[in-house]
């Protein structure tokens, strides 16, 4: 994808401050961070959403976040992955932010709107996403 | 780990819709979910944060929330991994909430506070990092 901004920092067409490199992921700092060592992990295939990307492309993506995580010595964090504007993609190539939460003000801010449980709404759509996996 | 209710749900001790189930992940519906599809992918690994699970137990979670994602019809969605109490983890044991976004209201809601960036000091948190993986 020529226009990606993504694919063109895994080029090396655009600098980042990069961390790490394999034959599927790439790791960078993210330069509009939210928290001290906020990174960046994309799989090198490029794809919009996550159901975009192939599986064995996935695969390597949590450990590297992880290993960033410990290397920067983060201790609290959040590992998110966004797809689609209204869920906060902001570029579209599917990226996992390790995004260390050192204090309430810092880092990611989350709110958790929880749905008021319904037992038999669960068991129906429990059975119809399963009849699709 | 006796008393972690995912290990519980994991062994079959507590009950859980269920949605998938391999050698190392385990995935079932949120009952207090914040949009319809919510689900946690788990490692079967018990481990309180991301960096104490091997990477061999780390592989198959994004898939596998891929999988859901896709089965149960989401289009745009978060995926999230939460480190620590300040971070919004609420179970002691690794979890990957696959999260629909079917609209603002629904599914996560989340805050970004950009820091303002200093390239100066991204360089050098940069060969800190680097140094450390
Ligand atoms: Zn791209
Ligand atoms: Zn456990």
């Amino acid at each position: 994808m020529a226009a990606c901004i993504f694919c063109k920092i895994i080029k090396g067409e655009i600098p980042a401050f990069k961390l790490f490199e394999s034959e599927k992921v790439f790791a960078f700092l993210d330069i509009q961070p939210l928290s001290r060592g906020h990174a960046l992990v994309i799989p090198k295939f490029h794809g919009e959403k996550l159901h975009d990307i192939p599986d064995d492309q996935l695969a390597e993506l949590l450990p590297v976040a992880k290993n960033i995580a410990i290397a920067c010595g983060a201790i609290d964090y959040n590992i998110l992955q966004n797809n689609g504007k209204i869920a906060h993609q902001f570029v579209p190539h599917v990226s996992i932010p390790m995004i260390p939460k050192p204090n309430e003000e810092e880092g990611l801010v989350v709110s958790w709107p929880i749905q008021q449980t319904d037992m038999d709404k669960l068991k129906v759509l429990h059975a119809e996403i399963k009849a699709k996996m």
